[in-house]
């Protein structure tokens, strides 16, 4: 059955490239068909570990080869856009890494040519996909928590103290907002698929204890356009925390997870626990999660969707407004707190959604 | 043994003064010795159900009573200063609850009648004398949480859905920012004494859900003069949580307590729970607790520093910094978020600490 498999070639042989070509591996819809990175031991050490018939010398070459039906994009996010366009462009379905780009014209140029293309364009917003998330959907579309006042979220880790500039993510102009965009970014696009679209962000960014450029303490206020107040809070100085919690007119939930089995997504799940807190309720009642794979199940949908066969959840759309939370707390902030309109800072969405 | 007990008078004798009266009746140091109310079916009630030996017919009457020795104040906010400061000019040393007051105005009145009486005084900022609180500032103190970037703290109950026109807490003049000045106080004044004096605050308010004149859901966020960030939030329209996660270099720490225990403060501790996250951790782990009694300890603290024999851990200062986030919270509501300065709202201290 190996030649019915969808066939994708990944880009950037990174940690993260290989993160997601297990996850291909615990499925069989899909298959990393190609490769390329600039160094070629890096490829020959990928095909090598997860069996990948080919390597492309060039960029190019890969994008030449019409077997691949898709790119998989793992680069740094300021070379996003090029990466990107340029496969489009030479008519291959592109999935990359949150988020988007690392800038709103970066991600605006990409929406502009996925509408020009018509190609199908996906982006790696997985968090969405955790169980917690979708069982968090599940009460907010039948009623069960009632309405929303507040929901708080948070997403940090160590990586702030261990940043080195041979890194693209110690430098400001790659990685703007440090942490808010590498690890915020997440609960930006979770929580607007929770709520709907964001209205306005106010923001404050401290870099703290961190060597690198960018700030390792931040703290968001996200308003949304349907009347509840959201906070995401990232830091990059401390032991790992992902959390959030929804406070209902109904009923509270309360979701952690042990980032550290983030990777291995298919093991997420057993990792972490919903908790329901009705009224007059002395204890939190766990509450049972079906078992997901995120990484999987995104490069599952993008494959499917390259022959037609499914449609990508996250596109443009959602990603640039997932990036738009980024840019417009990395404004506010400038402007020491005040409110910034998402719509101020996408000014033009484009996409091809 | 009775005559050596301190001999306090409570004033407003609502349902504040009765959770007092149980803190006070579990130990043996000080007692209500004295009452008033207008309502003189309230004073019987209040006398009947604490054995309470005296009852005075007007506010006149108890203060002039030269056995008292201390007064306990529960009256609405609006009306603190005018009650506080004809007790502190008739010699008498005085408790209140917080907030201090519902304006810096009024707050700033009763820290100058307080240094120009040199009256004891004490504010009922009881939730930073939580174990939980105590045991993190121990963290800090001797460094085992590292240096802290993200403080979180939550503080909500369902209080704004049933809210009635005949409850002072109804009014916007009352009660400005409604959860924000009854519950979020509490965090104002706990991460104080924990990380230092605030800097400026950035905060939303909205009215979402509540019938109420009053805003049901607040988040603010704290910046510090010591560095860290810190995020209050604050609704009343949901099941009840009292909560603070606290980020550091070498660890962390997560306190949960069940709020519908809250009144009977001798088993606060018995619903509560404190948990560290160290690197590596997989499972957070619990801290043992001491047992406290946060109403019992600052009311026989306050009894013992009415005969000099103790010092008052809560005084004008502390709760005019834990009044002013509130206060400088509404400001910079109005200001679209934009931050503003503790220093600024507060104009001048003035307090006899």
């Amino acid at each position: 059955m190996a030649q019915d498999k969808v066939r994708l070639a990944s880009v950037g042989l990174g940690r993260w490239a290989r993160v997601l070509a297990r996850g291909i591996q615990r499925g069989d819809q899909v298959e990393i068909y190609s490769c390329f990175s600039r160094d070629e031991a890096k490829r020959t050490k990928f095909q090598e570990e997860y069996g990948v018939p080919n390597a492309a010398s060039s960029y190019e070459e890969l994008l030449a080869d019409e077997a691949v039906e898709g790119v998989i994009v793992t680069t740094p996010n300021d070379t996003h856009k090029d990466v990107i366009i340029q496969a489009l462009r030479a008519g291959k379905a592109v999935y990359t890494d949150k988020p988007i780009a690392h800038t709103l014209e970066d991600a605006n140029a990409i929406a502009a040519a996925v509408e020009e293309t018509g190609q199908v364009f996906a982006v790696g917003h997985s968090s969405r996909r955790l169980s917690g998330h979708r069982e968090m959907k599940r009460w907010i579309d039948d009623g069960r928590i009632g309405d929303i006042s507040l929901a708080e979220a948070n997403f940090s880790n160590e990586r702030g103290l261990e940043l080195t500039p041979n890194t693209w993510r110690w430098y400001a102009d790659k990685s703007p907002g440090g942490a808010f965009i590498q690890l915020g970014v997440h609960h930006a696009d979770t929580l607007q698929f929770l709520l709907g679209p964001v209205k306005s962000v106010t923001a404050h960014m401290r870099k703290l204890y961190t060597k690198a450029e960018v700030p390792d303490a931040i703290m968001a206020i996200l308003e949304f356009e349907s009347g509840p107040l959201a906070y995401i809070g990232t830091g990059w100085a401390s032991p790992g925390v992902y959390s959030m919690n929804l406070l209902g007119t109904k009923a509270n939930l309360q979701y952690d997870l042990d980032f550290t089995h983030w990777d291995e997504s298919h093991q997420a799940d057993d990792w972490s626990s919903l908790k329901s807190q009705f009224y007059g309720e002395a204890e939190r009642q766990p509450v049972e999660l079906p078992r997901t794979d995120m990484f999987r199940e995104q490069l599952e949908e993008f494959g499917l969707a390259c022959r037609g066969q499914a449609q990508v959840e996250v596109g443009a759309t959602e990603a640039v407004r997932a990036l738009g939370v980024v840019r417009a707390a990395i404004e506010s902030s400038k402007r020491n707190g005040e409110s910034v309109l998402l719509q101020e800072v996408i000014e033009k969405t484009g996409t091809g959604e």
